[in-house]
Order: C-alpha cells, then sequence, then structure tokens
C-alpha cells in the first residue's frame, strides 16, 4: 500500500463534478454515497449487500468505536475492514460530533473535548491528536480532522468562536496525521480531511474554508449543516463556500440527506455524502423508490401483492410484496428492517448512479429536473 | 396439485426411522427439522437462507397468522406460501398452544377455546372447525388439529381431562378437514395430524395415541410436552407413547429442543420436530457448533479472530470472527441476530442431515454416543 491517495475529475456539468478518488483498498467514484456502518456494521444489513448495492466506501463513527470495542483492541484485530469485513475504502468521522450529539457531559476546551461514555459512563478525553490517533488504529482510509459542531441557531460570536478552534484543530490534526505517516502508522494511501465551520453564515463559511485550503489537505468536508438549518438555507450555506475550496479536492457534505438533498449538493459541486437516512428511514418502514417514497406502515398497502419496483435490481425491492413488506414493518419483525435498509441502501446507490451517469453525458440540470418531479419528495 | 400427500420409511436403525413425506409442494427428508416462521418469517433470516441452510418445510403460527395479517386476508394475498417466499412445504400449529400461553384472557369450553388477541384486545373464537378453516386458507401443506395443552405438572384428571378434550376436538378436526378436501379448499396432497396428549402419564398417553390412531390420520404428533418436565421425562413419555403409533405414519414431536432432545427422540423414532431455540438462541447470543454451544456474549470472545466453525458451509460460521460476532451482539446489532440465527439454523439442519445418514448406515448408536459427546452438552 505504497501507492499516494488522489483524485482526478473525470467530467464537469455546471458545477456539478464526475470524479474518481484512488485509494489502495479501491476507486471511489463520484459523486459518491457512503451507508454508514456506525458501530461497524451498516445496520440491518450484510456486508456483501452493502457491496453489491454499488457502494465504493462506507462511513465508520470514531465515537462508538473507540467505546466498543474501543481503538487499541480493534488495531489488535487487525483493524477495522477484516474486523466487518468490508475491503473497500472507509472514511471515519473524528468523533467530534457524536460527542456533542451523544455523550453525556462533556466540556470542551482548547485541549479537546472531555466527554462521558453514553454507555458505561467512563470519561474520555479526545483530542485533534487522539482522534487521528484512533482513527489510524481503525486503519481508516479518509480521516477526518476533529471539529466542534454547534447547535444552530447560535449567536454569530459562538459560531464564529467554534469555527476558529476548529481550525486551530485542523491544524493540529494535519500535523498528528503527518506524524502518523511519518512513523509508517498510516499510510500514503491515507487522507485526512479538513471540515469546514461556520453556521450558516457565508463570511466564517468563507474564512473557514480559505484557512483550510492554505492547509493544503487532501479534501475537504462541509460540516455542520443538515442540524436544523432546512433545505434552503443549507443550499445557500453551500453556494457560499463552495467557490472557496479547489477544484482540484474533493468536497464531502457530511451527514446528507434526503434524495432531494443530495442532488442539489451535488449540483453545486459536492462528491461525496454520508447519511443514516436510508437505514434509519428503512427500519421505521419508509422506502426510497423511484416513484417517490412509500410508508409501508401505511394501512393501503395491507393487500397490495406488488413490489415496490419490479424493475429494480434489488431483490428487496423485486421480489418482495408489499403486503408482505407492511405485515412485517408493523409486527416489528427483523425481517422488514434488514428488506427495507436493503432497498434503501440500494436506491441511494442508484441515484448516485445515475447522476454520475447524467454528469458525464452533460444533462445534470435535465436529469434533475425530471428525477425530482419522480422522487425527490422532501 | 393433484397428488396425494404420503410418508415412506427408507430405512430403520433400531427405533429410529430415516423416512420421506411426500406433498406436491416437495418432498420433506425424515427426521426433519422445521425452522420456525412464526408471523410468516424466519426471524432475522431470508427465506433463501433457510431454503440453503437444507430446510424442507418451516412451520407458521397459526396464532399469530390469524390475528395478523388475518387468515381471510391471507387467502386474498395468495396464501401463505407466497406472502412469504416460501415454496416448499409448510406445517402450520393449530393455535391451540399460544392461546394458552400468549393471549390475555380465554375460556376453553366444550365448543373450543375464547380469547383475547395480545396485539389489541379483540376477541376471537378457536374451535377445532375454525382451526382448520385457518389452516385452509392459509394454504398449509400439515396441519394440525386443535387440542388443549396444559401445564405439566397438573393434576391428573385435568391432564386426563384436557386430553380427551382434544380427542374430540381431534375428531371434529378429522371431519372438518376432510370437508374441506370435498369441498376443494384443501387438496390431497395436504394433511392433518393428530396430537398425543396425557402429559406425563404413560397409560393416557397411549390412550390418547390408540384413540387418534383408530381415526386413521396422516400423521400424529406428540403435544405438550417440553413445557418443564425436563429431558428424562420428556423421553420416558416419549418411550410410553410411540409404541401406540404406527410405523407407516409420520411422528412429530412439538416444540422440541435442544440438540441432546433431537438426538435422543430420533433414537426414540420421531420423524419431526420444530422449535425456536436455534433463532431464539442466536438472537441472544449463543451459537450451536460442532464443537459445542458458545455464547458469544463471554469476554473471551473478544479478541479471538478465529471464527465458529472454519470447515462450516454456512459463510455466518465460516467467514465471520468470533471477536465481532461479541461485538455485534454487545451492542445490540441487526446483524448479530442475523448472523447467530443463520449459524444456528444452518447447525440444526446439518445435524439432521448427520443423522439421516446415520441412521442409512446402520451407526445411528455410535454416532449419537460420539456427537453427543462433541456437541449436545444440555
Amino acid at each position: 500500500m505504497t501507492e499516494r491517495f488522489s483524485f482526478q475529475l473525470l467530467a464537469r456539468d455546471g458545477l456539478a463534478r464526475r470524479g474518481e478518488i484512488f485509494t489502495p483498498r479501491g476507486t471511489i467514484r463520484t459523486p459518491a454515497f457512503m451507508p454508514v456502518g456506525t458501530v461497524a456494521t451498516v445496520k440491518a444489513l450484510y456486508p456483501e449487500q452493502v457491496r453489491d448495492a454499488g457502494a465504493d466506501i462506507l462511513l465508520g463513527n470514531t465515537y462508538h468505536l473507540m467505546l466498543r470495542p474501543g481503538a487499541e483492541r480493534m488495531a489488535r484485530l487487525g483493524g477495522l475492514h477484516k474486523f466487518m469485513r468490508w475491503e473497500k475504502p472507509i472514511l471515519t468521522d473524528s468523533g467530534g460530533f457524536q460527542v456533542m450529539s451523544l455523550s453525556k457531559i462533556r466540556k470542551i476546551n482548547e485541549e479537546g473535548a472531555l466527554f462521558q461514555s453514553h454507555l458505561d459512563g467512563s470519561r474520555h478525553m479526545l483530542t485533534p491528536e487522539r482522534a487521528i490517533e484512533i482513527q489510524c488504529l481503525l486503519g481508516s482510509d479518509i480521516q477526518m480532522q476533529l471539529d466542534e459542531c454547534i447547535e444552530l441557531p447560535s449567536e454569530r460570536r459562538e459560531v464564529e468562536r467554534a469555527m476558529e478552534l476548529s481550525l486551530r484543530w485542523a491544524e493540529r490534526s494535519r500535523r498528528a496525521f503527518e506524524a502518523q505517516q511519518a512513523s509508517g502508522a498510516a499510510g500514503q494511501g491515507q487522507a485526512m480531511f479538513g471540515i469546514v465551520q461556520g453556521g450558516t453564515d457565508a463570511e466564517l463559511r468563507r474564512r473557514s474554508a480559505e484557512a483550510l485550503v492554505a492547509m493544503d489537505l487532501e479534501g475537504y468536508a462541509v460540516g455542520g449543516l443538515a442540524v436544523g438549518e432546512g433545505h434552503d438555507l443549507m443550499l445557500a450555506t453551500l453556494d457560499a463556500t463552495l467557490p472557496s475550496l479547489p477544484e482540484t479536492k474533493p468536497r464531502y457534505l457530511m451527514g446528507v440527506g434526503t434524495p432531494l438533498d443530495l442532488i442539489e449538493a451535488v449540483r453545486r459541486g459536492i462528491d461525496m455524502f454520508d447519511c443514516v437516512l436510508p437505514t434509519r428511514n428503512g427500519r421505521h418502514g419508509l422506502a426510497f423508490t423511484w416513484n417517490g417514497p412509500v410508508n409501508l406502515r401505511n394501512a393501503v398497502h395491507a393487500e397490495d401483492t406488488s413490489p415496490l419496483d419490479e424493475a429494480s435490481t434489488c431483490p428487496a425491492a423485486r421480489d418482495y410484496s408489499r403486503a408482505y413488506l407492511h405485515h412485517l414493518i408493523r409486527s416489528g419483525e427483523y425481517l422488514g428492517a434488514m428488506l427495507l435498509s436493503w432497498v434503501n441502501t440500494a436506491f441511494y446507490q442508484e441515484l448516485m448512479a445515475s447522476m454520475r451517469a447524467a454528469i458525464e453525458e452533460g444533462r445534470f440540470d435535465a436529469w434533475a429536473e425530471e428525477t425530482k418531479a419522480r422522487i425527490a419528495r422532501k
């Protein structure tokens, strides 16, 4: 694994980009959607199903994995890929977001984030250096800097403070990652991305982006969105942020989103996404299809023998009746969650493949309008 | 589907029997273990996994299915096989056992069992005739008479009363099933089995068996066991019961059991079993293997990179590390239940296949002693 991490743009259509991220573990076709494997499993799916759905990369959550099974233990077990039987690339977040959203108490200071595990109350300190160390122990291909995610709306002064702290943490993360590479604990095929913060304030976003770009990182994420600000404000923030990011590096919109979110973000030049929506909604009985979302809990499906999509290549969408899916979801059966998580994971990958083809063929806007009319109800 | 239901003995070894039950939906190799598909799904498994594990037949629960999705609805949807995508034979119980164990209130009288749904409190009357009608609406290949299952230990007078009521219900069930066949609602390839009752009282069991045999049914089940009487008393009851049953008909021990139970019951001449143990234990982290049971919750597995059984043909037993299974079970993840239910369902089918081969080769006793030493810890 001496080959270098790299990104290549293959086509553009307006601001939308079709590219490839090269890693020694495999090539990631962009725009890419990363299924979320929170605790080393994409919930209710076998790894082969995620792969066969077309995912080139998945996401693991540092917060969860550092608590269970633990980073050092994972390293002794041979790393996250081997542990969860996923040979392709894995991106890990830094743990920062879950520290804010899940842990019991936390104290953020210049040094890092002190928190208590939501599992057993144990205390942990997550610093930029430790977040990188953990991600190296996991064996993550694309690592994220530690950042501070704040709730929106917040006062501008608070947003600015967190953004500036995140920049200082980005610099420390960069140095920590380079030290890991220098020591051989990380390879040249692994990369670390910075995270643009700044809430929905265009000027703060621009400053954040420019400071990160000055660090010459391998990729740039837009963080701190999809936290309740709404679709339009999220897009406006992308419009304000993306011009400050270099064409030559991948751009990752964290934690997003609905099919409509993905389409509009790709239109603006985003290359990567992750979101729990396909699997979480699947567990709750909501299926994404090319004819719009279908809530299988609804009684209207109780005697409907048609499948969700008879033209789908996903067996879960093609071979099982809506009546059966309705019954499984109503009954709280494992198989309901299994089938609908599969349907949605496959749909999200089909959606990305369709976007990639539309960009290659220079018809993204027409594709987007047509597709939104069909599927992208929010 | 004009072919008749039939049973053929292919080999004997002592009292153990190797046979085949023929149904228009497929041949059932006996001794057979039927995975339990309670509410039209074998929990946490895709139907293909159950089939590929080697199951020739599975069991559906009339009580659950009559409440949700409902028998008439199931018939409108094309029957249980189509609904759950299982083309091979299905045996359904009569609902009696769950009425006793699950429903809120019940009143048993000569006519049948009045109960309230555990789901919504709705009232239902289950008579022998209605139990058969429901099973025909589901499209069950092997149907069971309604019987009264009582708790053990009970006073002999109470056991006798329930046994005699079950005999009268058997006769009504037989007439109801024949009427369904005469009307075309059931085919000649479908069958109805009677259920021997009588607790652990040898004389009551004998009387029950003889009365059922006089009805000339297509098969005979031993019911009312595995309700807490213990392994030895269960086997003693089989010893007292099975000589009264004809060699020419299949014998089904209901709701049993552990690997040791299965081996000892086959040794005594039982042909069919069903039990939730493989899937329920799997969900709880207990794996059955050829080297004995493995409790994946135990911390000893936390850094064990070996699979449960590298020689297994079941991917779940062969390809995933114990450390990963431990992590999934500890984390309460779907995939833990999915993998261990798969492991156990495959193991039970391997166990039955191994028993069938041992009987064919006339070495059942030697096989049983060797196997028990390896695997059959209670």
